[in-house]
């Protein structure tokens, strides 16, 4: 019989959010076996929620009934910038840290080699190998949440460029002196077309006297209006929101026929909060603005789809980047 | 001895213009055995010009003192969209052809394998084997001139997307709304970069009775001000001129540095004629404008650099993509 390989063992996927810590345990075939959750509580420090991470991967394996020795290895999606070779989280502003070095306390923890990503590279990965991706040699991830973030996908691999910075789609600039973003610079993608870009059209709207079920729905001074209120009152025709979401998506089509253009990718898998909650809607309005801005040769049979992982996106995908990182090293090393 | 392999044999590299036919016999190492030259006479059909683009190869193999039977491979540098595999020029308005079989014309007069190639992938293909790129693995290449094209090189070969249409950079929109581009969309690079919107930009400063040398120039009807005339304005620091080329360099600056945060190569090469008339003044705006639009850990160390090639880049570039059609076939074959 051949040796048991790291490739067939599970592997832990960890997904680490401003709000809450998600392990699961994936099997190789992507089947979830046992899963855990628990508060970040960032404000208690970074030794605190590395605890934590390591309180609820310890979870997740007794809820697989494994025991650590089962676990081929470790995969944690982060807020960026990050270092992956290192194993260092550089700056997580949403989490308060700097320079934190995940990596080296999960293997002091659990003798088990741990990877981290940046969280939108992990759900580009996570879409590739298990979602709406599969087999599909070169796309583009686009996910849209309270900022705008994406992954590159080449040849069957994740595209990190230069300074492994790449997929940044959220600041390239299709307004030029258009509206501030968060990144310094005035009309990047993410001050168009990301969630807090809709709640500021719609604000501005509502500063202007007009009447919207959004008022209902979340109360006036919400600065970051949650993406099921806004599919509620898009469900229930609301005009305000509607055409705040029309803007949004039209800018969303425009990059993405922006990167038909000048990448060319096989597929666009659109996804995050924003798009997950009224995917039907953002679908149409981009494949009607591609249509309208990207050359008909260069768009031609390019599909562009709704992320398939949802919740589990996050977990997945770290799961998916465990096991790609095990499979270079074993690939390294023989 | 060693078989003679194609390898070693010279190429001829061909570039199709507008105005003229350039053919150039280029050795291994990449020198200049033999040229010739002759006009493109497109108005006479497709049937003539093809007639003249063998004559023209056959005057640079014999300038270059050679025959045919030393000749490895033909590559010629074409207007698009075209399709590399039949060797059709699909449509190719300045020539005005539509689906002229150029590859079979060639290779039914000389007996030689013969590759076409767009104008712009072949000039990022020539500065990358022969040029600025040399030895860089990942490289945009970026030219302006009537128009703005692109080409994109991953992992030291040309990428070119699913429907190897990638590098359309000029088709990317950075102005929303913006000036009217020839693609029939608004704000995209093209129309607020190249050299027909400076053109644009001086006409509506002139229109609105501001003074400028261009006038002196090229006389005030003149709808495509050559970029010699530019250059030369810039130098005596007219300031309609001025201005326009600024705005221009800062819109191809924006979009450089959304390649950057969106791409992440290792190098930008730009050229073309606009660039090539204006070096230092296109490096230094650009670069300006990389620091303020990218983010500082992804431009960290990309080289934004001048394409090297100037009037060869044509030929060259067309004899490095008969070279690299002729490795990819004798290894398929091997």
């Amino acid at each position: 019989m051949a040796k048991r390989s790291g490739k067939d063992q599970p592997v832990v996927g960890v997904d680490l959010g401003g709000t809450k810590i998600l392990a699961a345990v994936v099997a190789a075939d992507g089947a979830l076996l046992g899963q855990a959750k628990k508060k970040t509580k960032a404000d208690k420090g970074p030794l605190d929620v590395l605890g934590r991470m390591a309180t609820t991967i310890g979870d997740a394996i007794e809820d697989a009934g494994l025991a650590r020795k089962d676990i081929a290895a470790i995969g944690v999606g982060s807020p960026g910038p990050l270092d992956p070779e290192s194993g260092i989280v550089v700056v997580a502003p949403n989490l308060g840290w700097k320079n934190v070095n995940v990596k080296a306390h999960l293997e002091g923890e659990f003798h088990i080699p741990t990877f981290i990503e940046n969280d939108v590279n992990v759900g580009t990965l996570g879409e590739h190998r298990l979602g709406a991706g599969q087999g599909v040699s070169d796309l583009v991830g686009i996910f849209v949440g309270t900022g705008i973030g994406g992954g590159i996908i080449l040849d069957g691999r994740l595209y990190q460029g230069f300074n492994k910075t790449a997929g940044e789609i959220g600041h390239m600039v299709i307004v030029d002196e258009g509206p501030q973003c968060g990144c310094g610079n005035r009309g990047c993608l993410e001050a168009v077309a990301s969630r807090s870009a809709i709640s500021r059209m719609i604000r501005e709207a509502l500063d202007k006297g007009k009447k919207s079920l959004i008022t209902d729905l979340i109360g006036k001074s919400a600065s970051q209006i949650k993406s099921q209120a806004l599919a509620e009152a898009l469900r229930q025709g609301d005009k305000v929101v509607t055409e705040a979401l029309q803007k949004a998506a039209y800018y969303l089509g425009v990059a993405v026929a922006g990167v038909i253009n000048f990448l060319g990718p096989e597929m666009i898998i659109l996804g995050g909060g924003v798009v997950e909650a009224m995917e039907d809607f953002y679908l149409a309005e981009v494949r009607k603005t591609v249509v309208d801005f990207a050359f008909p040769n260069a768009a031609q049979g390019v599909r562009i789809v709704a992320a398939r992982l949802g919740d589990n996106a996050g977990v997945l995908g770290a799961a998916v980047v465990a096991r790609i990182r095990l499979e270079q090293e074993e690939s390294a090393a023989a």
